[in-house]
């Protein structure tokens, strides 16, 4: 019996997925080869790579303005590529928005590299809200959020309009809803979310912001240099980048953004319900910046902690651990988390 | 028909990897749920982590003073770690031996960081051979080399007695041979030749030379960042790095690298000695500092190199083609390639 895994990241996926990417590491596209033993600079692989950027496009919705990366690193290596390609070397300012542990990581590369303005922060309160009275001078090159905070479970519902560029790591919400993503100028994201396994992190630029800063950028860390490459500047991470297209082209056939936004609502609105309506749990984060992708919450009777763990392994359910550092239980409920395993959680918690 | 995979990386791995990684994708460990959605956290997984670091230094026969990082970025990323981790802040110089496109990767990077004495290079032979006049001053924070030249065929079999930090590049021929690995300081080594396929690099480094240039370091470009957090400073390319145990896994238990040298040195032996023997093909790099890992080749008489690419393939070989920067043939006998793969080639050149 399949596990319903609420695991926060890396997550579950499509079992289509699971079972495609499985076949392509005997017998890739039939070729006789492994995906794990072809060159990069094959034609089957070239071709992997030229849908997986043209694909993201296509789900944001972009023009050729905007270049697509897969890099190593993960988002933590894009904490620093941000300010090393878009800090000014002299007198470089830039604005963050504090609203987590990740977003706390970002400010602190980016103050390796010039003058950072933390223009609000929730850390007082835990981070359980969205700070939404700010204002970004345009002393600031460029803002930068996190639009979904995972160990809290808040996420940004609404962006602000700013006169500086618009950078946003949207690691744990990217493709789980319906943006214009064309409001921002560089969107970063881990894939091992919504977009499929670890080892990969997608990066979205709009080319004519770059090459300004006056740095000599480390060039794996010069996105310039990863577009000139088309993204091959060295061996990408090629099984990662394969299990990344085949999640979105499953996401794309299903109905793309649209149709899982609808079940991602769907998803959160019954836990959260359950959350509200039973005196024995109580959510998190502020109601009005919760989050669509991960459910924070706690009991409120430590006494039925016992009870409550036994009786969601014994559903099937994994992952419901809640963060170390906030405790208590978090349900991840990403794009491939089916109805279904939220439906186990709630007659789960309408058990105890 | 299974190919003879000749690729020059990402390339040939064990079947049996390509067997168990398929199977851990559907199901790993028999946990119910897919390598690809199991948290990093997750006991399964930080146990596979902890056995990869271990298998590491048991294959190189280091002591506790080394510790091993799995990280995102490739041999790439390294070029630019190296420096921003041993080039001091204040008047740094360091010592590079230039003996292809990888060492000169390299050296681009670190001058981005301080000054760079290149001890010697083969560029002006187009990288044939391996310089060994030099001599590297203690005025250098390090010296760096790279143990093979995936391109030109070339590899060092025997490294200099230095007075400075020792640096290797090993990325195409680490575990391919017997080495003291303790004459190093730091080794790094992307995996998709010997170790493991794409997306994650290796790297060794002995604990007490980091912490002393006096730089602020991107935190994911810091060594000791990651060493805290036993490789786990953030999400690691989980599927790459578990491949990569099944594939040192798979070393370990044929023998080790004592076997695999042997086994490597028989492949070579045979491909060099057809090449020297047959007027039709001539090799590339001097023999004295030819690779046992990548022979480049070529053919002396163009009108048959119709024939021969129709023979090659016809025989199931794939791979074969030089670099688009050498032309010719490489063929590249990395460990996972059976002496048959080598024995099949051979039957080729002598048919034409």
């Amino acid at each position: 019996m399949k596990k319903h895994n609420f695991s926060a990241g890396p997550c579950i996926l499509p079992q289509e997925v699971f079972q495609q990417s499985s076949q392509a590491i005997l017998d890739f596209n039939g070729i006789g080869l492994s995906i794990l033993e072809i060159s990069h600079r094959s034609k089957d692989f070239v071709q992997v790579m030229e849908e997986a950027r043209a694909i993201i496009k296509r789900l944001m919705n972009l023009n050729d303005d905007y270049e697509v990366l897969f890099l190593g690193g993960g988002a933590s290596l894009q904490f620093a590529m941000v300010p090393f390609n878009l800090m000014p070397l002299q007198n470089g300012e830039a604005a963050y928005l504090d609203t987590g542990t990740w977003a706390a990581g970002a400010i602190k590369e980016a103050k390796k590299l010039g003058k950072v303005n933390v223009v609000a922060s929730s850390k007082e309160a835990q981070y359980s809200f969205i700070p939404k009275d700010y204002t970004v001078g345009k002393e600031n090159a460029y803002f930068h959020c996190t639009s979904n905070n995972t160990i809290y479970g808040t996420q940004m519902h609404h962006f602000p309009k700013v006169d500086t560029l618009m950078v946003c790591d949207m690691s744990s919400d990217i493709f789980s809803c319906q943006r214009d993503y064309s409001q921002f100028d560089l969107i970063y994201a881990g894939a091992q979310k919504n977009m499929g396994p670890a080892g990969v992190a997608v990066v979205v630029v709009k080319k004519d912001i770059l090459g300004k800063t006056g740095r000599d950028i480390p060039s794996y860390l010069d996105y310039v240099q990863h577009i000139h490459k088309e993204s091959m500047y060295n061996t990408p991470p090629v099984f990662s980048v394969y299990a990344t297209l085949l999640t979105l082209q499953h996401l794309e056939k299903n109905g793309g953004v649209a149709a899982v936004e609808k079940l991602n609502k769907a998803k959160a609105q019954l836990l959260y319900n359950e959350i509200d309506r039973n005196p024995l749990f109580e959510g998190f984060a502020q109601k009005e910046d919760r989050s669509m992708m991960n459910v924070s919450f706690y009991l409120t009777d430590d006494s039925k902690k016992e009870a409550f763990d036994n009786a969601w392994k014994e559903a099937n359910i994994s992952g419901l651990n809640g963060h170390r550092s906030l405790g208590g239980y978090r349900a991840s409920l990403y794009n491939a988390l089916p109805l279904e395993s939220v439906e186990v959680l709630v007659n789960v918690m309408q058990s105890i």
